[in-house]
C-alpha cells in the first residue's frame, strides 16, 4: 500500500524534503491518556508487548493523538533475549528483572539463536501486520532492536544499573564467551529485523542504548563492530543507529553503513555537522526536559533545533519521552515542526 | 610543613614531572578492608563524615594501603547543602536522601549561604588539620566540593535519579530562582574552599558529577558559569575541574582558569589532547571496570594511557573506584604507574 505521508522515508534516504518529518521515542506511552487507560486495565508490561491487536493499539494511539509522522511499534528490546532462553519480567517502577542471568560459556551455550530464536517472535510480527493494516498507509511504521552489546549488558547483569559493572567486568574478564554471545545476538537480531521488514516496518532503528557506558577501545570490538554486521544484514528498509552517550564514536557513523545517526541531547548540531558533513541524515535531538517548558519556549527552541541542523534531519528528542511530560508540551513541539516551512 | 612526596602539586602546577602522581577518586572507601572494619563498627556514614579523627583515619588508609601520591580528605558533596540548611540522609544501598527538598523560591529564601554557612562546617576543617598533622608531610591532602549544578540538582530531586529531571524542569520553568540559587551555592562554595585550604587542604578538585545530563546550552548558563566564578573564587591552592560526561564542554576548559582538567572514561586520550593541547595537564581517566582485569592486562592498560597522555597528566581512574573492585587489581594500576620511567 502506498503511503500518504512518506516523508520520514524520504529524509531517511537522504532526499531534501519540504520539511523535517518528526516523531517522538517512547510516543506510544505514559504520555498519552489513551495509553494510560488501557495499561491500567491489563496484568501487565508483557500482556501489552506480546498482544498483538493491543500492541497495535497503542502503537497507532500517538498517530491519532499528536499526528506525529511515523508510528513506531509497540515493544521491548528485551523479547530478544527472551526469545533466546532468557526470560525477563517488567518490574513496576523498577525496571526489567532477568530471573536467570548469563555468567559463564555454559549458560550462553543452553540460548538458542538466529531463526530459530527470531521465529519464536510471532507476536511481534502479528502486531506490525495489524498495524500496517489499520494505519492503512498513514505513516509509516518503524521496527526497532537493541544492539548486541545493550542486550548482552541485561542479559549479564540482569536488570538496570548505574555502572553496568557487572557486565562490563564480563567483556574484561570473559572476553572470548562476550563475543560468542554478541555474535549469536547479531545472527538474531538480523533475522528478527528482516522478518519485521517482512512484516511491515518500513524503516528500522537500532538502540544502543548503553554504549556510552563502554570505554571507547571496548566500544569498538563489543559494539560498533556487531552494529555494521547488523546494518549490512538488513534488507529492504532503511537503518537508524541510536548509539545513546557514544558521542566518542561520532566518527565512526559518518561513512557507517546506516542511512540515519540517531543523536542525543549532549550533542551540539554544530558539531554533529562538522563530524558527519552537511548531507548526513541525522535524528534528534531535544532534550526531553524541554518539553516541561512554556510553549512559546519550545516553539522557539524547536525551531532553532531545525535551523541549527540546517536539513537533512529527522527532527526528535535525544532520548524517549518522559512519562510525566506534558501533553501540551509534545503537541506544541511536533505542530511547530509540522507548520515548519 | 615541608611535603616528602610533592608530585601531585608538582604535575598540577605544569611541571614536568619524573613520572605521573596517581591516586584513585573514591580510594578512602569500601575497596579497603580496614575501611569496611571501621565502617562496620559504626552507626552510619553521617557518624563518619562528621567525626574528625575517623574522617582522617579513613582518608590516610589509602596512603598507608595503597602507596599513592595523595590523600583525599573522606566527606560528602552534600555537607554544603546541609550547612545551607537542607539536611539529607545516606540511605544504605540507596544513596542520598532529602526530606525536604527545594521547589520554589520561598524554599530558597529560608537557606543561609556564603561564610555564615560555610562556618558550620567545621567538623571538615577539623578533619583536614588532623589529617594534614597525622600525614606528616607524607603526601598532599586534596578538599573537593561538588559544583552549584551538582548540588543544586539533588537539592531539588531530593535523592539521585537517572535523568534529574525534576532538577531539570527547575532550569527551564524557573531559570530565575534557579540563578538565585546557585549564586548562594557559589558563594557558600568558595568561603568553604578556602576554609579548607586554609586547614591544610593542597589542592582542591571540584566534582560536577551530573553535568553530563544538562544540554551544552544549560550546561553554560547553569553550571560552567558558576564553576568558573568557583575557580576565581579560590585562593591559594591549585584546581582541579571534574565535570563527568560534559564532554561537549571540553573546549571550554582548554583555557579555563583552573590547572587541571579531570577526564572520565569515555574521553579518547588523543581527543582531549587535541582540544586542550599537549601541556594541558589533565587527570584521568581509565575505565574504574578495567580493574577488573588480570594483573597483567591493567599493568598494559596503565602503560598505555600513559603513553597516551605523553605527560602533563595525573593518573587517576575516570570515576570513583566501584566498591567491588579486588584490590590486587587497584594495586597493580598504583605500582605500574609508580614504576613507570
Amino acid at each position: 500500500m502506498k503511503l500518504k505521508n512518506d516523508l520520514l522515508l524520504r529524509a531517511a534516504n537522504g532526499e531534501v524534503t519540504e520539511r523535517p518529518p518528526v516523531w517522538l521515542m517512547r510516543q506510544a506511552g505514559r504520555i498519552l491518556p489513551q495509553y494510560r487507560a488501557l495499561r491500567g486495565s491489563l496484568s501487565g508490561f508483557k500482556e501489552l508487548v506480546e498482544t498483538p491487536h493491543l500492541a497495535a493499539e497503542v502503537t497507532i494511539q500517538p498517530v491519532d493523538e499528536l499526528d506525529v509522522d511515523a508510528a513506531i511499534i509497540f515493544s521491548d528490546i528485551l523479547v530478544i533475549p527472551e526469545a533466546m532462553g532468557l526470560t525477563y519480567e517488567m518490574v513496576e517502577k523498577k525496571g526489567p528483572w532477568f530471573p536467570n542471568t548469563i555468567q559463564t560459556v555454559s549458560d550462553i551455550d543452553r540460548l538458542i539463536s538466529g531463526e530459530k530464536a527470531a521465529k519464536d517472535l510471532e507476536y511481534v510480527f502479528e502486531a506490525l501486520r495489524i498495524t500496517k493494516k489499520e494505519l492503512a498507509g498513514r505513516v509509516p511504521l518503524i521496527g526497532f532492536s537493541g544492539t548486541p552489546w545493550t542486550l548482552l549488558a541485561y542479559m549479564v547483569e540482569g536488570s538496570g544499573s548505574k555502572t553496568f559493572s557487572k557486565a562490563k567486568k564480563f567483556l574484561y574478564t570473559q572476553p572470548e564467551a562476550a563475543h560468542r554471545l554478541l555474535d549469536m545476538l547479531s545472527d538474531t537480531i538480523i533475522a528478527y529485523l528482516n522478518m519485521k521488514v517482512e512484516a511491515g516496518a518500513d524503516l528500522i532503528q537500532l538502540f544502543d542504548s548503553w554504549g556510552g557506558i563502554l570505554s571507547p577501545t571496548q566500544y569498538q570490538e563489543f559494539s560498533l563492530k556487531y552494529i555494521r554486521k547488523i546494518c549490512e544484514g538488513i534488507q529492504g528498509a532503511p537503518v537508524t543507529v541510536f548509539a545513546k552517550n557514544a558521542w566518542f564514536a561520532l566518527p565512526d557513523l559518518k561513512d557507517f553503513p546506516c542511512n540515519v545517526v540517531g543523536l542525543d541531547w549532549n550533542t551540539p548540531p554544530q558539531y554533529a555537522r562538522n563530524i558527519l558533513g552537511e548531507k548526513r541524515v541525522v535524528q534528534g535531538n531535544a532534550d526531553p526536559c524541554f518539553l516541561y517548558s512554556n510553549t512559546k519556549d519550545i516553539e522557539n527552541a524547536t525551531r532553532q533545533l531545525i535551523h541549527d541542523f540546517a536539513g537533512h534531519h529527522i527532527v526528535n528528542l535525544g532520548h524517549g519521552v518522559y512519562p510525566d511530560t506534558p501533553l501540551d508540551g509534545v503537541k506544541a513541539f511536533v505542530n511547530t515542526v509540522k507548520s515548519f516551512s
